[in-house]
């Protein structure tokens, strides 16, 4: 085998989700795209894994040292809405209904994987509550057990803090899911928080 | 949304297969790599976009003009495999079983996506034969219509060589493939090429 072809099987191989064969098909796309398309797209992830940084007020990725949603004077500096990653962010941010702020954990409290609470971003929003102008902090973080004792461990170092709000998103039944295939756990926190209709 | 995270989620995402959420995962995992081990995989990317080459005699993958296997002496060469693209010549290969050289066609015949005979590598093929050292020419084509399409037209450019062997590799049922699912098509080939149990 070319020891081109290869060297890059190997290497984009060792990327989630892509195996040998999905690999040689990366391969041979690359192959029939334009030279300079594929330069750019190298360029882009050399830059991306290079010059990225993490936002100094909320964890969030960034091209600067805060990012342009931490720099952005219109959105509402009160409220903090923490999330695991950047991809819920990217989630929360694409619903455009959320002003607020957050806090990009970069991850989950989880023993079995050695992450402990100092590897998380907290100390950012325990900073950015105690300068004193957050009001409310929302916890978006999955219903994992993991999540779950995040959650409890956030809630442990929030409780100093008299006069803050803290809330949780509300767990329910999804648009489109059928209640067939939602387990019970769900089921019953959303009969718990029915609501009336109006 | 980071510029840097911007573009190399747009960059990633136009690869076959990936979505823009696959796009950021890649993206994710590509900050948690080794700054070493991404220019490693960009600079293999490149490499393989840039130096690679057709052998000039079978329209294989090659890091020089002529690949490794038909430069390969202890293979036979006068057993050509003709196949559709490179994967398949790797399968080929991966059994280990086969021992003469190939011509890698690059494609099928297929009007609708405007390939053409001229597209292929067929000049290839018939020039090696005609240099007369070639006993043997196995078809290993797909069985679509346009495998089929292509077959026919191969046939048709190697009947002019008396003395030829031509062969198509056997169609039939696979090892582990339940009789239930497998379409009547194969079914009926595969029992016209029954065999007698010795």
């Amino acid at each position: 085998m070319s020891k081109l072809l290869d060297n890059v099987v190997n290497d984009l191989s060792r990327l989630p989700g892509v195996g040998r064969r999905t690999a040689l098909r990366l391969a041979m796309h690359i192959l029939k795209m334009e030279r300079e398309d594929v330069a750019t797209m190298t360029q882009s992830i050399d830059d991306f894994r290079n010059n990225i940084c993490h936002c100094a007020k909320c964890g969030n990725l960034s091209d600067s040292e805060v990012c342009e949603i931490c720099s952005d004077t219109s959105r509402d500096h009160t409220t903090v809405c923490v999330v695991e990653q950047v991809s819920d962010l990217l989630s929360v941010e694409k619903t455009g209904q959320y002003r607020g702020v957050y806090n990009v954990l970069g991850g989950v409290i989880s023993p079995m994987q050695g992450i402990a609470p100092s590897d998380l971003k907290i100390d950012l929003l325990l900073d950015r509550i105690a300068l004193g102008d957050v009001r409310e902090v929302i916890i978006a973080i999955s219903a994992s057990v993991e999540g779950e004792t995040t959650l409890f461990y956030l809630m442990n170092s929030l409780r100093k803090f008299s006069n803050l709000k803290i809330t949780t998103i509300a767990r329910g039944i999804g648009f489109g899911d059928e209640l067939e295939y939602v387990d019970e756990h769900t089921i019953t926190q959303a009969l718990m928080n029915r609501r009336a209709v109006e």
